[in-house]
């Protein structure tokens, strides 16, 4: 019998633990599903003989290497910020681990001695990053094999609301941690266009935006996502002139969100106290700078040229200009942000979330003139709770792990899904779920 | 006999322990200055019969409690973040401990069982906080003691270059942590404006700078500094329009250093790899929008109406369009921006500092108009290592020190010197020492 531990059991678990639990017979593996709300995991296993709910705080040092120690594979489902500790149980107690998150300099750092140790440390293996990486793989090796060579890459993906359930002028509603969406961005995107190196800092980011075109789904706005230059050598690209990962928004959402950044509410490092005193219409003046005229005229005023009347509906519809009180007594900028859009964006019992994923190739053929590609994934949700966000996230988390468990793969260290032999099973059953996508030469 | 230990050794700690040393034989003190790096410790002490030097890593916990346990008043100059630690040990050994920073949610956590034990954790004891918080409380209570009020507060403080040692165009010399000035105002700016609460992100920060005048210095550029709103109570002040603490630079420092904040430049979250293949024009164009045309013509028409002749002479100083190298493998923008800082801002051996410090009041006393005062202070360096920086953060912490220890005073718990019993007699050996403010009705 094979023991899997999964760590949280937030939104993104349901269909992660959903797929291991229906497998769990065929291959004899127990779940044990452990959260700080032991509710929640609950109800994540009940009525499955297989599945376990234990409660588990991860800064409980002594009980969580206890709990690590007696499994036999790890899936931690925390914040990113919280796998340092988690990898390193592993690592010393010869464990193999997942996340579906960006591998980080903790994780990394453990690669050579999870490799003496021959347990994987499978990242990056969500869905972006994760199906991302598989699908656009797939596509490289294919066109490497053909003698091709790429010349550009861009990779756009976004969690937003199916069209059928868009009632709002934003389109997004949140089908994952809103904290993340909030500070979205931060920091500075670097990428490579045209042969230039590129940084775009955060008060940039949403002003420099692309405007793309998805077939059968019209325009979205992408901005440029993290740091898309690390995997030009990942990806095996070393020739490449444009390599961009960039994230999705409705086509208006970004130059109404610039409206936030500019303004300054979407500050997380320091905190406003007293901010039960407020209104969101006070808030607002309080970040202006001290001029004469109403709120919406200074508001206007101070956005200048990045101002529409598009972008005044989408404020409008926050009752950013209203007398609503905020509630919270103290918080930064972004957690009173949070907790007005929390409120405004909330995904509705039936409401349906939507994938979008979009890889769009430029590239040489020998005797050939350049030709352009585009794979894209759209993946609609049930309902709130079982949300695209969560089948596409948890799918090929769980699909990966069952197929290094069944020893289709046998890699260590710290892996990503853009090996043949991780990503192709993987699309193969992903698509079998449902999971597809169109490739489609496009001039 | 009483043992002070003071922890860290860096530019700022020389007057500090120079007047400890000094007062060492009076008092019957002994002195352990200690430090990661055993030799900046030794020079501090070297020839005195009561102090010694100690290597020290703030990291090695069981050290660090052992050395602390054996000593009688501890004084942290480390970097404010690392205070925690050594509060936490000093209230567990029951310690009295001092700094010259802000006081953090960890040391206010503290504050119950330090009275309990009945030591001190005096704080806020250096140049700024520290001198400014003594200073202006001496003014506030002797208006309050008149029967006046005061309606605007404005306080502004900067460690600079004097103008003898002024030989580049920023007016700027590195005094104290060169990673403090890149970084500085990052976060939200909060203050009280005419009777509104103001918030300035740090986006915008460098746009929204007052400009001040001192009495034979000239104009000073002043920009809000963190959280103003929460001295309005510590200061007794609950009837206050104006409560603005600012920081000061050379006039026409802000508007050369917001390009950088516009580029990117001073972003500390994200790193940049390979950034040895760089130059710092070639790091400059990567930070651009895309566009056409020679380095400064894209950069003169991004900075739009932000840009003049002036700031394009101070960009040049600094070598910003020229092909020179980046020496750094990687880095966040902001230790590559402090990497040719530190080279071009350097003070150098024989270069005198300047300290400018000034408090504006407007104030109402019974049946009188309004009244005006200003309190300044201006404090020339001696040279490189004798600053005027060290000078004013090092003494007003050992004189307060000094004071409680002498039983000048008998407070207990988390402490700033907004007292009386505090701030008389630091004012007044400070006024001993050349640190003399002069105070002057303006209107």
């Amino acid at each position: 019998m094979t023991k899997i531990l999964i760590i949280g059991a937030g939104r993104s678990t349901v269909s992660l633990i959903d797929y291991l639990l229906k497998n769990s017979s065929t291959y004899d593996w127990k779940i044990t599903v452990a959260d700080v709300d032991i509710k929640l995991a609950q109800e994540k296993v009940i009525g499955q003989p297989n599945g376990e709910a234990i409660s588990f705080d991860i800064k409980n040092e002594e009980k969580r290497r206890a709990i690590i120690a007696e499994h036999d594979f790890i899936i931690s489902m925390l914040p990113a910020f919280m796998h340092g500790d988690v990898a390193r149980d592993c690592v010393e107690f010869g464990k193999h681990m997942a996340t579906a998150s960006y591998v980080s300099a903790d994780m990394l750092a453990l690669d050579k001695e999870a490799k003496r140790k021959n347990i994987i440390l499978l990242n990056e293996c969500g869905l972006d990053p994760g199906i991302d990486h598989a699908s656009a793989m797939k596509v490289i090796d294919e066109i490497k094999h053909q003698g091709g060579e790429i010349i550009s890459f861009k990779s756009y993906c976004g969690g937003l609301v199916a069209p059928e359930s868009n009632d709002n002028p934003w389109g997004y509603k949140f089908s994952w941690n809103p904290r993340n969406v909030i500070i979205a961005g931060q920091g500075t995107a670097q990428y490579l266009l045209n042969g230039e190196l590129k940084f775009t800092p955060y008060n940039r980011l949403f002003t420099q935006h692309d405007v793309i075109e998805m077939e059968g789904y019209g325009k979205f706005d992408a901005y440029a996502n993290r740091d898309s230059i690390g995997y030009i050598e990942v990806y095996g690209l070393s020739n490449i002139k444009t390599m961009v990962r960039g994230t999705l928004r409705q086509h208006g959402y970004c130059k109404a969100w610039n409206v936030f950044v500019k303004l300054g509410l979407t500050d997380d490092s320091s905190k406003i106290t007293h901010t039960n005193k407020l209104t969101f219409s006070s808030l607002l003046a309080s970040f202006l700078p001290p001029a004469k005229g109403d709120l919406k005229t200074r508001l206007k005023s101070f956005m200048a040229n990045d101002w529409d009347s598009e972008i005044e509906h989408q404020l409008e519809y926050l009752e950013l200009f209203s007398d609503k009180k905020i509630e919270m007594a103290e918080g930064t900028p972004a957690q009173l942000l949070q907790s007005l859009l929390e409120e405004k964006w909330k995904l509705k019992s039936n409401d349906k979330d939507m994938i979008v994923m979009q890889h769009e190739f430029e590239y040489s053929l020998p005797g050939k003139n350049n030709q352009k590609l585009n794979s894209s994934l759209v993946v609609i949700g049930k309902d709130q709770n079982h949300t695209g966000m969560a089948l596409t996230v948890g799918m090929p988390l769980a699909i990966t792990v069952k197929n290094f468990l069944t020893k289709q793969f046998n890699l260590n260290g710290v892996q990503i899904p853009t090996k043949k032999e991780i990503y192709l099973p993987l699309l193969k059953e992903l698509e079998e779920n449902n999971i597809i996508f169109s490739e489609k030469i496009v001039s």
